[in-house]
């Protein structure tokens, strides 16, 4: 065999693992890889205009193909470039393996000193040590397909996560005699599930499932709730036989929102700070709650911890020990497994479905009482007159407009909050975002990796403030055409923290609108200025007429929607101010604006807490 | 007195300083300081649409102000969007003091294992760890003002460089009694400069001004080298007089091109890799080399230390020991001290000027022989016949429109070498970019920082693929209509990288052209859209007309050149390939395009290096 260079055995990787798209920027630092690549021919690299952009692409990328994605980044700034995306991957359990270029080896030891290795070197690996489940830098050519494969192997076993492999140019381009070169590895030993040593009252798998079924066994109403660590194993196809074996109500965490067909008779929403009304009845009032692959968040679970599904006993399955510890005694049957093999070892097991008539029921009491869209959001006018719709409304209607294998891919701020309280979601359709680290800027490159994994048109909802984190990557979807339709939101700035501003400064504004210091453009100017059509809607008449005709166009566009700048977030868990000055921090249950006390004591049939039954209504608006 | 907020005392502790501008995006995890920030009311924020330019934006601001300077970020993506800003701190010593957030302080301790800190957090101190001086999360209320006024001092002590203080966001909001508040410190003992372990040969200042002048005594050609490191000691007063009094041949590097009237007859220049022909024929030909506050970088010195200034004896005086003693004996003075401390104890020791009238005429005959634009920046036609003006005389050209206290940005491309090597200063205009990180994206953001620091004119030099990666503070401009003139170099993506290409691949693009997967959008369209107006220059009668326009406008504006796509950067120190298919890589005083031999010989007055005198001309074009 000839000799090949580094950067061809990289090349051949991508190839044999049937990679189709990387995503980055070519620089003097990966220069040679670029053209190792491209000359082999299989795997074409997407051009992006910065390197955050790269990462966050091929976290999409991932997310839709269910395959380990790569993103290939330049020396110094093109390298730091990608640390954001890098930390949304490591928060959110990304497989992604990032490929960075440094300065010649002479100078990139741990021990140098200097400010600058070479020219525009650093120590990348140390810089995202613990964003990252690996990083390390080859030094040696020779082991380029131990490395890269370990890296694959690493990235993709539980918990699933990002590795960067940091290689100097010179090391890029040296040639390697095949018969020196290192052996790939086909798997890594799992690094994190060490069962053995696992602390007291840890179950593993098998006992785990009996215990849960243990506590199942005595219940009158169960609920499980399903997260994104089930599709990270692979088992997402196994959650419709899980919920209809078990048939009792279930809920999905934002991220696994569509894990599960939102309309399917045991599908009750989505529970949480933000949580829709009736799931969170049915979450506060459980008695035994299943959680399998979702971690149990702050803006799952609320501020309190003791007020949380506090008639419930909580058996919990997670692949990472940290986060089934996180919650102390309050998870009794704490469950160190992979969801996948969780679910297919309970389905083995499960010979009738639980039943649970009444809890069914009054589970349907609740969502028929509580659609997910109500009074709260209704239109409302600014001072001066004019209307504005409402985004709670407009993704009801918007869902019309779907596809049967719709993608969609949402920013931050209305896009992220009204698009999961809102949306539904049929079997085939996804919705993807970055639910751990919750960066502006995610929507776009979010958009351009899904499109190009799946090969089929993405929805990316937007927001003015999100679009500019990532503003240039309208070009990467101008230069390859991609059939990606962007909704922006626009509400004049940052409205989350306007609601914040509102809430803890007597709604002095500062940096989240035009009058207090920040503006954004005209994204319909901007849309011509990419060769994009464009349109804007301000009516629910122009909605009608106007998603018609952004449905029809091929390409890219662009449709702007102009909602209140002060538009609430709700329902929402929200601090109640008292009449005697005091604030009152209510339980999950008690989202705001506030029901009548009455109507709530009907609603928790495991009783009013304390806290919600002396609160005072609309003390403040 | 009353208590305050430790966000309030963030606030006053700016108005102290006198900090009129700081550069943020607000998010829950500033939005305290933001508003303590407001209602104080002495400080701006200028809000920005990505962090990293927050971080460029505070660098520009300080080299043009010389105070240091403050980026406000918010958690999670909010910090890590501000790392690359803080690696271009790092490497160009700017003394930026970042401000970030993280959650709540209960989930901040490093012990904390989960992916995710709460909300959106994470371990950003660590991130940056090894690319700043300092960097600390503040846990007790109480040290806010012993922490951010210890920050502040860090930064700006020599060596110079940024700190990161990360407040968890209830720590911005707690209240302190003034009582409790551990007091601020005024000065920090310099933690890096100790004297009294310096390694042996490492002179201080007084014995350096020594061994210097006993250095220069028997010299008949000496040059003086001068850096970057000057100016931060706050000594760029007197460059002037100190060049007076030697009355020696003076050369600049890139990042102090504006520190010495271009035009001065002791000023020759820069030299390097890319330098001016007749500046390296200066450094190559010296015989004893006094280098201060500039790193002797790679791109300064070329690939061979036995080649750089071989007849030279050489004195350095730097602040940073690594620096120092990196290039090892080949700097047979190395002086630890401040550059300000040395020229003032070398000027109060200089009795008469050095007498070297030979010496001196023979530059003047280099710089006679060589102006900065030769034939090899000849206009240049592509296949279908059109021309293309060249950047270099296009520079030269750019002079004559500037103003007596011009600033000039620079982003890297076209805008950094064309610019850096042909570009002449007077004394009080400014030039200013990333040296030492060279990031894509510091234009813009470095115009927003330099024009509110200096409160005038800015002229943006950037390039097409440049403009993409900060493309979102076009937008931060519009909204202060910030008085920034930007020429775009358009030469159809990354110039230097084609380069690279053509040298290394036989020309194979990947990545750098929209033939090879990358494009920009129509910079016109864009200026459209963000509200400037636009202009565009591919003929030398268009610079002509369109120049005064440009000059005319009173806010921003984009001026667009049409350069040609595969323009070479030259002179260059290129790989010089041979009829034998060897290549060699020449000494750092045989630029390419390669001079005939016969003419070489004339101006080595140490003699034809041998690699050089072997070396045949043209054998590649």
């Amino acid at each position: 065999m000839t000799e090949k260079r580094v950067s061809d055995y990289i090349a051949q990787f991508l190839a044999d693992k049937e990679v189709r798209h990387i995503f980055g920027i070519v620089g003097a630092g990966n220069a040679q890889t670029f053209d190792a690549i491209t000359r082999l021919g299989f795997t074409e690299i997407i051009c992006v205009h910065h390197e955050q952009a790269a990462v966050m692409a091929a976290i999409a990328y991932y997310r839709i193909t269910g395959k380990v994605s790569v993103a290939l980044l330049t020396t110094g700034g093109g390298s730091a470039n990608g640390v954001t995306g890098v930390v949304n991957a490591w928060m959110d359990s990304m497989p992604v393996v990032v490929i960075s270029g440094n300065e010649n080896s002479r100078f990139t030891s741990p021990e140098n000193r200097l400010r600058i290795w070479g020219v525009q070197g650093y120590d990348s690996p140390y810089m995202v040590g613990k964003v990252t489940k690996w990083s390390e830098r080859l030094m040696v050519p020779e082991k380029i397909l131990n490395v890269i494969s370990k890296a694959y192997s690493i990235a993709s076993e539980p918990r699933t996560g990002p590795v960067w492999i940091d290689i100097p140019m010179n090391v890029q381009g040296a040639w390697v005699n095949p018969d020196t070169l290192e052996p790939g590895v086909s798997r890594m030993p799992n690094i994190e599930v060490n069962l053995e040593n696992r602390p007291a009252g840890v179950m593993d798998c098998k006992d785990g499932v009996s215990a849960m079924q243990k506590m199942l066994s005595p219940s009158h109403r169960p609920v499980l709730w399903l997260g994104h660590g089930i599709r990270l194993a692979g088992a997402a196809d196994r959650v419709r036989p899980l919920v209809e074996a078990l048939q009792i109500p279930t809920l999905v965490s934002w991220q696994a929102c569509d894990i599960l067909d939102s309309d399917h008779p045991f599908c009750f929403g989505r529970a949480g700070v933000y949580g829709q009304r009736a799931a969170n009845f049915v979450l506060q009032n459980c008695d035994a709650l299943i959680c399998i692959g979702t971690r149990l968040a702050v803006p799952q679970v609320g501020y309190d911890l003791t007020e949380f599904a506090r008639a419930a006993q909580i058996a919990m399955v997670d692949v990472d020990l940290e986060e089934l510890l996180k919650h102390g005694h309050r998870i009794q049957i704490p469950i160190w497994s992979d969801a996948g093999r969780f679910i297919d070892t309970l389905l083995s097991q499960i010979k009738e479905p639980f039943s649970c008539p009444d809890w069914l029921k009054q589970c349907e009491r609740y969502r028929q009482r509580y659609p997910v869209v109500g009074k709260e959001h209704a239109d409302m006018q600014d001072e001066s007159g004019i209307s504005y719709i409402n985004s709670y409304p407009f993704m009801q209607n918007l869902e019309r407009y779907f596809h049967d294998d719709q993608i969609v891919v949402t920013d931050m701020g209305t896009a992220l909050l009204a698009g999961h309280q809102v949306l539904r979601f049929k079997t085939g359709q996804r919705m993807l975002t970055s639910t751990g680290l919750g960066e502006m800027g995610f929507g776009l490159p979010g958009a351009i990796g899904a499109a190009l994994g799946a090969g089929r048109e993405v929805l990316c909802l937007n927001c003015d403030g999100g679009m500019m984190l990532n503003l240039q990557e309208l070009q990467t979807i101008a230069h390859h055409n991609l059939p990606i339709k962007i909704i922006i939101f626009n509400n004049d700035g940052y409205l989350m923290i306007k609601h914040t501003q509102k809430a803890l400064f007597a709604g002095r504004y500062s940096g989240t609108d035009r009058r207090s210091g920040v503006s954004c453009p005209d994204f319909s100017k901007l849309a011509y200025a990419f060769g994009f059509p464009s349109f804007q809607i301000r009516t629910w008449e122009e909605m009608q007429s106007v998603m018609p005709k952004v449905q029809a166009v091929q390409g890219p566009v662009i449709c702007e929607v102009f909602t209140h700048p002060e538009q609430p977030f709700v329902p929402k868990l929200s601090l109640v101010p008292q009449k005697d000055g005091s604030i009152i921090s209510p339980p999950l249950e008690d989202l705001s604006p506030l029901l009548p006390r009455a109507e709530m004591r009907e609603n928790m049939l495991i009783g009013l807490h304390q806290k919600s039954s002396g609160l005072e209504i609309g003390t403040l608006d």
